[in-house]
């Protein structure tokens, strides 16, 4: 059915309409970068959108084509965020790659998305000269910032600046592709998740709001995550459409992050619990003042409650948010319940350790074993599943969908949905142990076993047990010079989580397996487990 | 261009969807009404939406087709809401009529639009009755509030009632209609002017933002505009997006207002500046407390300075905002700037009293006599042009576009656009005075007029001159007992405007006349002053 009476105009859902919006209503605004050698430069959105004219003629003299991969292997700086802008507005895919990948993932990442031409950070050099042999379609290296008395490839400024600016962007439709990012799964190879101009545009705008990001033109935003892992959580598109001041930083040590909050009046922030544990030590030692903060986002894995509350001691709006590449990312964000002022201080805490709620824009569910959804009820858990406006219909260069019938997505985390609407991850799906029919959250024991005195980090894993299919192992690395026992971290246990969850055996290693991105590999540990038995082990548990 | 390499999901920007995410995730937050015999009524989120399904229902039971009008000629409640969100459901397009307008244009409107069913409150039941003769096309009248022992027409609940809410919303494309709001320009007939879905989601994601409304789901929003006034600018689609509280009053009274905002927690509000006259007003009589009321937007025409004052004194945040019903209707909203913090007090005061600046979804430019577009330098008054994702492309039934081959829609508004993109309206295009090749703004003429002791209200026109073409005559409404002379007032706007302002002649009326809305009619003044000439009048100007 189409039915046009009259009509509203037709303004197509195009990302550079944002980046025009903000060159046009907020170009004297800053954008700030912090480079790896301590230097600081400023520039503003008006030049950076001029810039990007210039990159985007540069592409085009360069042979790049509307709908080529167009790929960078940088940290976060104004340059990288020219480049992206330069590559969308003449029709490019921005492919920003993980420099964190195994090499045999980045050469393959290169080679699957057929990118024509690479923009790289100079410090970057040696992995780029070790993968030029193997990657076969990259016809083009230009390099950021290269250093006094660099011999290599072209330096970006050169390049671009051979060019006049008098460009108009492309006329793309809004469905038309403008990033590529791959997520590194831990079995087969990297998948490319393909995000549109549309897609960006809605992500952004949902990502603005004040139960998300809270942005203003007044907000100073400095995203602590690398515009490789997911578009930096969507900040270098959210941010231009407030035209709010933006700092950028190749750099994330805790003495610069905490003297960039202080000089350049960061209000708003964003990274991984591990940021923030180290923000946090280096603040206890130092004292330092960490200026006008007033919002952190928390994401990628959970933030412990002690990190919730050191920030909520300091009137800093702390809120977790969850999502994943194939959500642009943003899935869940914690902004307040209207029930907040009613709640007391621990219920706080706790609405604030779950993973958010949606906003508008996606749809979420819980499905149990046998495939029926299940309530929202605080206690039930099941394969969170979630689709919407922003969230991946199909892998680049897949054959099928990645949702089924009816567009969900499968996101692979186990959850349980509260009656306010807010989420909690309670596992990976292929984490989980199901033991006598039940399921058993790993995570939920492992964080309970890290908060016991001695123990610095901990997996838990399914064994097979004859009479209940699965039961749980617990592998714990000791702290430095401690002696924390099996015994001692069993009976820390008790207590935290239910009789029947309480592993059947703990054992100690020196270190846990993890992925290139710094993730615990489960996968791995299961492997060299493999042969692991409860036999002669005495039962700990309350089950056998 | 059309590239599809892999793809995001295809999730429409349906404004149900938007009604189901009120349902899914913030089901349990209230939906208060207010009635206009001081009664109160509370719902939720859910249930509007479950009794919506019953309206779909209904709807359909009574032969109303998708596409077809479904006309409302109600004041703000629970029941109008729930009749739109049904109606949109069952692919109807929502009619707000206002009450306001004179009987043969509402005749017309009704007529126009071809209405197929009219839901009415009891109040208006004399008016309804009286236009049942002229209306050709509605089949159907149900009232919303029938009082006890009502003989007159079906009650919405015993309507709604008898249908089980088991309904599936039709699956509409988002280009599809959902609202038609006639303008009531001062020349011709009323105007339509559709909104669709897409048009609709877009610009309550834009409306939500910090920078705009700034609502979260902790907020309680009440909107002090009627629905029938370009959608209560656009809150009843914004509200259920973040899920937060909403009352609705069919009572504008200042008393009643304040209570409510006390009594039901109101942080959000907006209304035209006569409803925070009256407020103030009150409140200074009073003394009453405004409650946790932390955010006023003010449109439809210029608040005063003296009353951003008074709510800055509160640290109530107070921003114009600007728009009109081709505009869905949000043109332009105060949103503090970039350095707020560096600005006096004057300075911020100054901004404030400025219409704001457009949210990202609207371009906007001043044009000049000769057709180029002006500088935004503070200082150059053009003719303002918008275009948009919410702004109006064609009127509902006609020929052409309502915009020029650029897609510009011109607003009939003339306007300065500042260096920090925040516009300021000087004048309508119709009203400002040509005089020796410049403009004079009337509205500023105006402004500066009232503030002077005695005047209770002013309207400047431009009267013919031999030399100058045209030349403003000031005419003014004196206050009750005040002896204001033409002298007094052409000594108090010395220094307040430029020299060659000073209207040439002051004349006084006992009332000047308005539109059926409420505006000052400068058609119907022009009209009375038609044979008006500066001859004999002893000129007080510097230019002649």
């Amino acid at each position: 059915m189409t039915l046009r009476l009259g009509t509203m105009q037709d303004w197509p859902l195009n990302v550079m309409r944002l980046v025009d919006h903000a060159e046009r209503e907020h170009g004297q605004n800053e954008v700030v970068s912090a480079w790896a050698d301590g230097s600081t430069t400023r520039t503003n959105w008006g030049t950076i959108v001029a810039k990007a004219r210039q990159t985007a003629q540069a592409l085009e003299a360069a042979g790049v084509k509307p709908g080529d991969r167009v790929a960078t292997l940088a940290m976060n700086h104004d340059r990288h965020l020219t480049s992206w802008y330069g590559a969308i507005g003449m029709g490019g895919v921005i492919h920003t790659i993980n420099p964190r990948l195994f090499p045999e993932q980045l050469a393959y990442i290169g080679n699957h998305a057929e990118d024509k031409i690479l923009f790289y950070d100079a410090m970057m050099a040696p992995l780029v000269e070790a993968l030029k042999q193997h990657w076969t379609t990259i016809e083009k290296y230009i390099v950021y910032d290269p250093p006094e008395g660099w011999e290599g490839d072209q330096s970006f400024e050169d390049w671009i600046g051979g060019h006049d600016g008098d460009y108009q962007w492309v006329d793309a439709d809004e469905r038309d592709p403008v990033g590529l990012c791959y997520t590194s799964g831990t079995t087969g190879n990297p998948k490319g998740v393909i995000y549109e101009h549309r897609s960006m545009v809605i992500h952004a705008l949902a990502g603005i709001q004040p139960d998300c990001f809270n942005l203003s033109e007044r907000s100073v935003a400095l995203p602590i995550v690398p515009m490789f892992h997911a578009n930096a959580w969507g900040m270098p598109f959210a941010a231009p459409m407030t035209g709010c001041k933006m700092v950028l930083s190749a750099d994330y040590s805790a003495p610069r992050m905490v003297k960039l909050f202080r000089e350049e009046k960061v209000t708003h922030s964003a990274g991984v619990p591990t940021i923030w544990v180290d923000m946090i030590a280096h603040i206890e030692k130092t004292g330092e003042d960490l200026g006008p903060l007033q919002n952190v986002t928390i994401g990628g894995s959970a933030a412990p409650r002690a990190m919730i509350k050191w920030f909520r001691a300091r009137d800093i709006q702390v809120g977790h948010a969850w999502g994943m590449t194939e959500l642009s990312p943003l899935g869940t964000i914690g902004g307040k319940p209207a029930e907040w002022d009613a709640m007391s201080d621990e219920e706080q805490v706790d609405y604030t350790a779950r993973q958010g709620r949606v906003p508008f824009g996606i749809e979420m569910r819980i499905i149990g074993d046998d495939g029926q959804e299940l309530p929202r009820d605080g206690k039930s858990s099941g394969n969170l599943e979630v689709r919407g406006a922003w969230v991946v219909d199909r892998y680049f260069k897949a054959d099928a969908p990645a949702t089924d019938k009816d567009g969900w997505f499968d996101t692979g985390d186990v959850a349980c949905l509260h009656p306010d609407g807010s989420m909690q991850i309670t596992d990976r799906s292929k984490d989980v142990i199901k033991s006598g029919g039940e399921w058993i959250s790993s995570i939920e024991l492992e964080n309970a076993a890290i908060g016991i005195d001695g123990v610095h980090e901990a997996a838990c894993i399914g064994i097979f047990h004859p009479k209940w299919d699965e039961r749980p192992l617990l592998v714990c690395v000791r702290e430095d010079g401690s002696q924390v026992s099996a015994d001692d971290i069993i009976a820390g246990l008790k207590g935290q989580v239910a009789k029947w969850w309480i592993p059947d055996a703990v054992e100690f290693v020196d270190e846990l397996p993890h992925t290139a991105t710094g993730k615990l590999s489960k996968k791995t540990l299961r492997e060299q487990f493999s042969d692991y038995s409860f036999d002669g082990v005495e039962s700990m548990t309350g089950r056998d």
